[in-house]
């Protein structure tokens, strides 16, 4: 067997070991009564532990030494490029770093849950100072291996390629316009009149209005499936995805456009090619490229005109409720297209949005390049939320800087990725629009030319390009925010 | 580190192993999509194999040698013993053994499922001599590493301290009054009038009625749930029990008091003693004590008059139909305590059961132990079944040999269990009526002190004792096939 062929057994056997951890994290979101908590924590960090062992076995590392001289085509060659990026995560931080980031990042969210509710940034900010040092040490660590800034070096983690430098350009055209795009948009939606939904939308309705939108989004029910868990997310495996979602009995709009966002990852999962599957190189490129698929699902076709004539339609059929005003295809519209200021990222709209992002990105960049201290993050949120959206977050730290799990246990770097999906999704569409009569299609309810747009273009691209080819090729250029202002001014002006 | 401590912690990762296998093998019935069966078989093939690496590997059988050496505890020496016995059952049989019986079994359940339907012996005799063969290899192997007679070694894995001695011993009493009782009983029943249940009972008013079932019978919900499979079954881990059940829509009779039996396996798991949680020496006893536990809810519990009153009461309730006499108590009773003579095992009642059971013991122990061969089977079938029973199955494979799974994919020495579960059940009852008021308990719908009884004498007891012992223990005698008799007689008679 060549050394190749080794690294490609081995990554398989990896994967395996994956599966298991993927579907007992799913099992622990959408199924398990709490008294199965802490066995399966055992389990699940048991696991864990052997995937680090395996992925940092020093056998491996000879393996590539030798592989690398090899005569490999240039699949090969890029199969072999992702596992050396992904054993080169695996061994860049000592594992003893991993297990105190681990245990302070626990400890910092289990304690953030209710001193969130009480503003308690004087407790929050005992335990949050050490997340931010393991944090740090992390970047420092990572920032000495690659040859990156430590920021740049923890962006490595989620985007491939991606830089301080292109963020900064690319978040610096975006700040550029958008203040005063919300503006007029404010402007113009002043004396729109929305009627919002009230009343008893059971469950059992509401999944069957998600299953049917499913349908229409071609999720493939042979390799996935749909569940209930506290935080909507997309898990499972490419050949059994799992996506999940919280239903309010008062409103279904939220969880219907969660279960367009969802299938949009589920069906990129679902797309992988099978040639590739169970190998680094067959995963999805970055979670940039991720967010660009569940963007794309609910941005660029879910919140559309002809969509949601769909959903209008679909959901009068499920609640059974034909003539009520609040199912009207313009009401509809309105509701998902509606913008307005507020504190809280996750209920933002699709403008104000990139607004939280950036804000965030500019507090975590200067944080981990050691430039400010955790204890200045709360001022610099007040007058970034002021410049940004006018609003103030002074004393309001549970609606400010408290609000987000994501710094609480560490997961730094990640917010850009939310951003930079959008824009690619904008990209994605502008080009697509050449070729394939993407309104049409979603007007006809058969979308398979726009699925099969973004299969040939990204999902069965899989990771054998980086992420500035992968766009490239699929849209002639690299990342580009024109197509997102494009995208914003022609829906909302 | 003491050398029983690292066996300790060595067999505490194991379980974590087990843990994750057991999960994916009920998502695999209870969730998957038959799209994600292919990459699941992989990631369930890679976990066995690990986990066959560490039940195996070298360094545990020193320790075990220097742990003998090591003062322990009563409670240690048993651990250690059911530790020894897990890992001799994981050495004792060279794996390339395992994994042609693995081919094989397969292979011969595969074609089995068209194969019995077509009554097809000839085909279904082609794949099975190699099952057959391969288990008396295995067979020879147990009993030259064991010092056992071939099929005593064999009964060493589900039932250890089980003998064919033992067994023709129960049995030939068994079998001694069994067909006279049946005669009777079918004499008594002859005129009796049953109103047999028709219609439709939805899925979901089913599981609600199961629920409320599992509730009076005190399942504990915060460490497991209750879900639906094609094969019922209970599995999961003792934090976190998943048990399963097949509705039919025409008749509830069947899912519910499948219900009643799984949660007695439930039950018996999550009453396992905490403090030797992830050890041998904490599971469940053996395949017998299992089946002891879901026989003694359905047939102890399940079936007797004071329970089916609540059956009465809660299915009227659940399918809102207080008035229906298919409801009634009386017939409730009568439904559960029909008796008929009849080819197939699962669909038979708990006195001709074991007529079933007897004839598949005394086929497959001479089978195992090469006193016959396999081509002799339907023959003996047939002859087995006149003198049982009373029905010939000449040249009627479905409905004779070829009806169950268990010897298609080589699980022979499994079927004793059943009865010698149904025997224990009986024999608890004797003993607790003792201490216990049974009925009154059942009838007053707190069925608490029957189930501190099952919980002191069996469950808390895990595996710290020889099966033998632990009856003993608990009731004062070993088995004694009595109890059964009598208990049929009276509920019968």
């Amino acid at each position: 067997m060549s050394n190749y062929d080794q690294l490609t057994a081995h990554y398989q056997t990896i994967n395996h070991f994956n599966h298991a951890q993927s579907m007992l994290g799913w099992d622990a979101a959408a199924n398990m009564p709490s008294g199965g908590s802490d066995a399966r924590s055992q389990a699940m960090a048991e696991l864990s532990v052997h995937i680090h062992r395996l992925s940092t076995q020093p056998q491996v590392e000879e393996w590539f030494g030798e592989a690398e001289q090899e005569s490999l085509n240039s699949e090969q060659q890029s199969s072999l490029r992702e596992m050396k990026r992904q054993w080169q995560q695996a061994t860049i931080v000592p594992e003893d770093l991993v297990q105190a980031q681990s245990i302070a990042g626990s400890k910092c969210e289990h304690a953030w849950r209710s001193q969130r509710q009480e503003n308690d940034w004087t407790g929050f900010e005992k335990n949050w100072k050490d997340v931010v040092k393991l944090s740090r040490e992390e970047a420092e660590i990572r920032s000495e291996g690659l040859g990156l800034s430590p920021y740049d070096a923890m962006l490595d983690k989620y985007e491939p390629g991606t830089t301080t430098a292109s963020l900064d350009s690319l978040f610096s055209d975006v700040k550029s316009w958008l203040p005063d795009l919300i503006e007029k948009v404010l402007q113009k939606q002043q004396s729109q009149s929305v009627i919002m939904p009230t009343g008893n939308f059971s469950v059992a309705n509401q999944k069957a209005l998600g299953l049917e939108t499913m349908k229409l989004l071609k999720f493939d029910f042979d390799h996935g499936r749909l569940d209930q868990s506290v935080h909507p997310f997309c898990g499972g495996v490419p050949t059994d995805v799992r996506i999940t979602t919280r239903y309010d009995e008062k409103d279904f709009v939220q969880a219907l456009m969660g279960i367009v966002h969802e299938t949009g990852h589920a069906r990129y999962e679902q797309g992988l090619p099978k040639a590739l599957a169970g190998l680094p190189v067959g995963e999805a490129r970055s979670m940039g490229v991720h967010e660009s698929q569940s963007l794309f699902f609910e941005m660029q076709i879910g919140r559309s005109k002809p969509f949601i004539s769909h959903l209008s339609r679909l959901s009068a059929n499920a609640f059974n409720v034909q003539k009520d005003p609040v199912f009207a295809e313009e009401n509809l519209y309105k509701i998902y297209t509606q913008v307005e200021k507020g504190f809280i990222r996750v209920d933002a709209d699709e403008i104000t949005y990139p607004a939280h992002v950036i804000m965030r990105y500019e507090i975590e960049r200067d944080l981990i390049n050691g430039v400010i201290e955790h204890t200045d993050v709360p001022e610099l949120w007040d007058q970034k939320m002021k410049a940004s959206l006018g609003l103030s977050t002074k004393g309001n730290y549970k609606n400010g800087c408290m609000q987000d799990i994501h710094w609480t246990d560490g997961a730094f770097v990640y917010f850009p990725s939310y951003t930079l999906g959008a824009m690619y999704a904008a990209q994605y569409k502008a080009t697509m629009q050449n070729t394939v009569d993407i309104d049409g299609a979603i007007k006809s309810g058969d979308l398979s030319p726009i699925f099969q747009w973004l299969s040939d273009n990204i999902w069965s691209q899989a990771s054998l390009h980086t992420t500035d080819e992968l766009i490239k090729r699929a849209t002639g250029e690299t990342l580009n925010a024109d197509y997102f202002r494009k995208h914003l001014e022609a829906r909302y002006l």
